[in-house]
């Protein structure tokens, strides 16, 4: 978490009409933007994630080697770091914090790409999960501006069945009195750890617990795995940041980009930039079939499936061989 | 419901060493058990289901027809009709109620089947889900007596990742505060339809979702499905007996049985009865991959995935092409 920045978007307008007053991005980067201004990498975080939970991708000898790259990890508003719910003071603080969207999160990284480096190319935009539906959304955005895309594990818009997986965890969280619709000054974690159990279900393969993958993790049984990782993952963090952006979530779609209105064979058709789209094979809720036909609707893009077990973790940096295999996608796209 | 039975088990002495006191299982047939007693076939209930919700695959020209058949559909202790924590007197009432194996209905209902009808031979065992796990139950505590076996949408063991998946609908159900552990008087409303939010996404495929199946159901949105079919199918159930089900669900192993000692390929391997397997092609927690190792390791078995996309649902009896699907498969084997 050492050594981030913050870029001030002053009276930011978000796409549903609200104003965030004195909204900030809070990111990191890692090397040097070069003389051309052509080496920078946008890699947005994930749900739940911050910058510091991408640096397992950015390192010498990987493809984001930050001696060739500037890589710019913006943090998604709503994770605690970037104005958030838990960050911003009243009137538009905790359960009042308005509804962001990917479209307006894309906005704020390009007003810090742009003001702050000056910069009107990007060599790559790269992201999982939800960092990956902000891949697609700098596509659709800005064509001119992206040169390559890798969005791995997650859609270009959420799908009905992902929509619902998450209406189940935000039904977890909620059902806690504790939270007091977003009111709490406890945090409600009987609420929160009954997210995460949700979540552990829906987050890794059947074949990942039938293996019991977890053993091998440093976990001393199925029910050690669930406390100390999954509820261990979700206890501390704040109930209204969760649910701000699982709200962006459920509400991504490229197609609700002004001009779009709403058609998404259109929005896909304009994401000119070439792409390498990586579902995890056993992902749950971002499945390889919404990517297929996603690929199938873009100009410039080829599928290739993440061969693992570890359902949406595939991307989550945890399994080496599902590094490499990210990383050498990585290095191909980036060598056109 | 009209015209069920009840089948006196007296003190009734569980796998656990608990004795459930005036322990009852009740039942309802269809049809008349024959002279030779030998059309006798015993169709369990599901998680959550009654003797009326097994039904539809009952009927004159279907494989389970009552005028050549007599088919004998037992509830599960749990289910809130036989024995269950709702209406079981103290001590052993509500949040008290003792747990429950798969083998200790079965066992139940091998002394409803020869104490009361005095049938020594099956013709068939069949279910859904947890039905189905009674059923391979049926095969491996009984193999003398059970002819036929025809599990659908169920395992012989409950996988981790099942396990994992059930965990998450017990801790939403329970973050509600007004569960009380068990003793309210109340129902836990809240917590209920927060069971129900989260099962929603489990119980049917990705493409259901995908292709917005439940508009043709009778639902007008996602939102009117969630809330009118999903809740309404559990927000008047008791929180205690839906928790002992599960728990039920959650320890289901036929290995468990005494005499196997755990070890289920030995237990695989004592189930002689003529088996057809069918889980749901999209089943997201009674996976075909599970049933294909069953599969493997029983004698006389064959499987036969149900091509559908209605994930767990395949076996519900909703979708009239699984419905002919699974008949038809009951009639090939009932012929045999």
């Amino acid at each position: 978490m050492i050594g981030y920045e913050t870029f001030e978007l002053g009276d930011f307008v978000l796409q549903n009409g609200a104003t965030l007053r004195g909204a900030r991005l809070v990111y990191n980067t890692y090397g040097a933007l070069n003389a051309q201004k052509s080496n920078a990498v946008v890699y947005p975080t994930r749900f739940g994630g911050r910058h510091s939970d991408n640096e397992w991708l950015i390192g010498e000898g990987m493809a984001l080697d930050p001696t060739e790259y500037f890589v710019v990890v913006p943090n998604m508003l709503g994770n605690g770091l970037s104005s958030s719910p838990s960050n911003t003071p009243p009137p538009y603080d905790r359960a009042r914090f308005p509804r962001v969207t990917v479209y307006d999160n894309v906005a704020a990284q390009h007003r810090l790409l742009t003001e702050r480096f000056g910069v009107e190319k990007l060599a790559l935009v790269v992201g999982y999960s939800m960092g990956a539906q902000q891949t697609f959304q700098w596509g659709a955005s800005y064509p001119g501006m992206v040169e390559r895309i890798l969005p791995f594990c997650g859609s270009a818009r959420t799908s009905p069945h992902n929509f619902v997986f998450l209406e189940g965890v935000k039904a977890a969280l909620t059902a806690d009195a504790a939270f007091k619709g977003g009111w709490y000054d406890q945090p409600p974690t009987t609420g929160l750890r009954a997210f995460a159990r949700v979540y552990a279900g829906w987050a890794l393969s059947q074949a990942f617990y039938r293996e019991r993958v977890y053993l091998e993790q440093g976990y001393s049984s199925l029910e050690d795995y669930l406390i100390a990782f999954w509820e261990g993952n979700y206890v501390g963090k704040d109930a209204n940041d969760l649910l701000a952006m699982l709200w962006t979530w459920q509400n991504a779609d490229i197609a609700a980009t002004p001009g779009f209105d709403g058609d998404l064979e259109m929005a896909l058709g304009a994401v000119e930039a070439k792409a390498i789209v990586m579902p995890g094979q056993t992902d749950l809720y971002f499945t390889p079939e919404d990517n297929e036909y996603e690929v199938s609707r873009m100009p410039n893009a080829e599928l290739r499936p993440i061969p693992s077990i570890w359902g949406h973790l595939a991307g989550s940096g945890r399994n080496p061989e599902d590094v490499r295999f990210i990383d050498e996608a990585l290095k191909e796209l980036l060598a056109t």
